[in-house]
């Protein structure tokens, strides 16, 4: 058995998605890494990780219109307010989608379909430096 | 450690939950699987995973339906429509449900409750082929 | 390769999170764990699994409330109302949250940011017994 670690550093730049597929792929091209699973876990609770499509890019512009909407900015609806507008809905998006996904490698491939990339989906309005933690464990 | 994979292939005829739970206990019976992951991940991004109860149909119905209600099908809120107006709305609900699950094999028994099934929950209203990758992980 | 399994047994009285961070690390030490995978699996579909802030408990009862908000008690809205006005509503919460994490470990200890905390999420109001399964697969 084998197993490997990484921390991808994202800086992002306001609510957006942020591919992170072609990273992952780097990596394990870099490490011949062959059968086995690669756990992602983001290091915060106001991101999260998302596998969405990767072909229409109106898909994530209407994947955050819609979130913005469910979860709004609205100081009267929430009593954390101290860390900004955008930090309790940030959380809410962050529990309503994903911290972690274990993504299967099978000869050294993705186990993804054609059309999926797989995201860091940025809650917070102002600038951040997100890390996600990369851990391989396989033959 | 062994390693195994397989492509389930499931024809979804609507907006509904397909159980799964049967045909992962047939592998790990076919392969005598003892301990340890099966990583579950759909190949596609308009249609989902779920763990939900398997005893009263009545609970898939209304699952169905709050989806329906939180996402309409409502072209006036989408740009991404060119696919038909269930294709955006079915991108969100996956979001908001997930692409991928990872199960626990003790002694080859699922490590469910009495109460839960693993089901694809199909999001588009079409005939789809779906595939979800079944991949083992253990001893 | 090691693999062990836990149940943990949590009483809960009421819709709250309840913290699982330091049950798991105490397992964590008390087998030598080095590096590997713990999958949790909560074996009910009335309650979930939640990595969320450690730090203000507003983050906590802000949770609570918008979930309640999104999925109202309204025995008018659902079916299946026979275990309860909150039964239907903590299924919906489940399939918007999480039954399953796997949580990366290196070193012996969790990969979470700072202010991560891992919880289970009770949906139900009455008291209930929860079980959560732990799988370590590792080194």
């Amino acid at each position: 058995m084998k197993q490997e670690f990484l921390n991808l550093e994202i800086k992002t730049n306001g609510q957006k998605l942020y591919e992170l597929t072609y990273k992952i792929c780097n990596w394990i091209k870099e490490n011949n890494f062959n059968n086995g699973i690669i756990n992602l876990s983001i290091q915060h609770t106001s991101a999260s990780l998302i596998i969405q499509e990767n072909a229409d890019p109106d898909v994530q512009t209407d994947l955050i219109n819609y979130f913005d909407k469910l979860v709004p900015m609205d100081d009267k609806l929430y009593t954390h307010t101290t860390e900004g507008k955008d930090d309790m809905p940030a959380h809410i998006k962050s529990a309503l989608t994903n911290n972690q996904i274990s993504l299967s490698i099978k000869n050294s491939s993705l186990l993804l379909g054609t059309w999926q990339g797989i995201y860091l989906f940025e809650h917070r309005i102002n600038q951040q430096n997100r890390i996600v933690a990369l851990h391989y464990l396989g033959d």
